[in-house]
């Protein structure tokens, strides 16, 4: 039996938009196509009503009862004491005894990072986690496959020092490399201009912390317009900063769908022209779509931990339980560890 | 004689990517068809020959010549000790001195905001000055008038501490009434959740600061992926944020725009789709063209302070300067220090 038939993956099913439907979904069709085993954690019937009725492989999945959950509007601070036995905690709890080899949720950002943080144990010297997430580059007109960055910290820490930014910087690149296969990934600082002595005292330190790190490809500052011409592969910045990226970009692709939407309604031209560059737009679609990407990980951890979009259909739940799977198989908390 | 009449305008013409010609194009055209006069600083010689070739009102055009000035790659902290007659200094200085009631540079903008604090009383009170800039929202498919929003700071301070971000409320609502004729606007403070509990321990007091503050129409949090709805008339933040939300809305457009010749170039039906929506592109054009919002003002000054935008063309600095006029008239100043 091979290392990768032993993989179990915790699955809290109780968090997110459509729990338990979803994660359970995914899990079912991931027992069938992939060799890793699945232990669900959550309302045992509701898990079962639905395994009962979508295909699955029985001996690949395990079911733990959990009585409580955590709701999406919770404060996370409380509620990861009051609710020691809620899915969430449960699931991050096996996985860092070692009884999972990956956790995953949809639930609660902020409450899914304070359970794993009080559950698994970080990498020697990691003070704070990150959280990684993948965004398409401008890249892809020129037919490249690799046209994605990698920025972190996107919302686990609202502030970080030097010494945080270079550790983002080292798990990135090792997470980057699994994704890609690139050895040497271009390591960009987001900041308000290219200069080194930019950004206050935190940045300047960051960017001559990174300059010194000689197993790092770090090429710079970066500016928020430059970020979509896709020279970085991983961009470092703090979780402030990063969720305000992040969200920004949503929100403009967002308007400007609405702006097609409210074009096709006003002009009879408009509508044709949408329509003759429908083909074009289907393209693009995949680029902008969050559930290709298939979840964000947690980097930082001793295990593999990987937050799954709120808003994740079963495609996006599935890809983010493959991407556990590869990130497992490709050893990327030994990778990172050996690099810190 | 009116007011009006008397009010004179410093504008540092060594600054921009197209100095002098832009900004002594723009004071030329300006002195025709506004009641201002200006004062242009820079070289005499390269003023002349711009004004012989170009109509204007000599009676309301003064020329200062300076030696010196400031580059776009200089490093604003040796430079304005180093360079105390370049033509952005002595620009801000007559203002300071209140030999003029307005100061207006295209020039670099770290330095320009240093130049001003040296040579520029601040309001009482007033610890940090904002750089404050309007964007479009999506309120202008609703057919809205008023369908710009107003963010500050987006680049004069990388950190503020909960005082600041209470006086940049306070700046902002008086500007965006000068703007609007809007008494009372909704302002928002830029964070990564709805909740007061949010964004770490300067946002969390700031938060509460703005609720306590009577005289402000404060309603939360607002996220990045919210900006572009247009609920907010005044967005506060610190001005790294507000830089990374600038400029990553300026990348995105710029992305798009590159993939829409791309389409074109590719694809004959997406050409003529293009074609087809392109009255539809001309009518949002102007929403995307920073030139027509002239300039942005750095707030928390005794006197009127204009950046123009580094690339502006004719009508963008054209614009500033009435910008300027308009802050003048509504008395600015004044209201924001009755407020503070």
């Amino acid at each position: 039996m091979s290392a990768e038939n032993q993989i179990k993956i915790a699955v809290d099913v109780m968090g997110g938009d459509h729990a338990p439907a979803i994660p359970v979904e995914a899990a079912a069709e991931a027992s069938l196509k992939t060799n890793a085993n699945f232990l669900l954690v959550g309302d045992e019937q509701k898990i079962k009503n639905i395994l009962d009725s979508h295909r699955h492989d029985p001996k690949k999945i395990e079911v733990l009862h959990t009585f409580e959950y955590i709701g999406d509007d919770e404060y996370p601070r409380n509620i990861i004491r009051q609710k020691k036995d809620a899915s969430m905690n449960i699931a991050t709890d096996i996985c860092g005894r070692g009884e999972a080899h990956a956790v995953i949720s949809a639930g609660n950002t902020g409450a899914y990072i304070l359970s794993s943080i009080k559950h698994i144990p970080r990498l020697e010297t990691v003070n704070k986690v990150a959280i990684a997430s993948l965004f398409p580059t401008k890249k892809f007109l020129t037919g490249a496959k690799k046209h994605y960055s990698l920025i972190l910290d996107v919302g686990a820490n609202n502030q970080c020092n030097e010494e945080d930014l270079l550790r983002f910087a080292i798990m990135g690149k090792s997470y980057f490399n699994i994704l890609t296969g690139e050895e040497n990934p271009k390591i960009y600082l987001l900041n308000v201009g290219d200069e080194a002595h930019k950004g206050g005292k935190i940045l300047v330190n960051a960017y001559q912390k990174l300059s010194d790190c000689k197993t790092l490809n770090f090429l710079g500052n970066i500016e928020g317009n430059k970020i979509f011409n896709g020279v970085a592969d991983v961009i470092v910045c703090d979780g402030f900063a990063g969720n305000i990226f992040l969200k920004n970009t949503e929100g403009i692709i967002e308007s400007l769908m609405d702006l097609g939407k409210f074009a096709a309604r006003r002009n009879f031209f408009w509508k044709i022209g949408l329509y003759l560059l429908n083909s074009g737009i289907q393209k693009i679609k995949p680029l902008l779509d969050y559930s290709e990407y298939g979840g964000a990980p947690l980097l930082g951890f001793q295990k593999i931990v990987i937050k799954a979009h709120g808003r994740s259909n079963k495609k996006a739940f599935y890809n983010a339980l493959q991407m556990a799977l590869e990130s497992y198989r490709k050893n990327l908390c030994g990778k990172i560890s050996e690099e810190l």
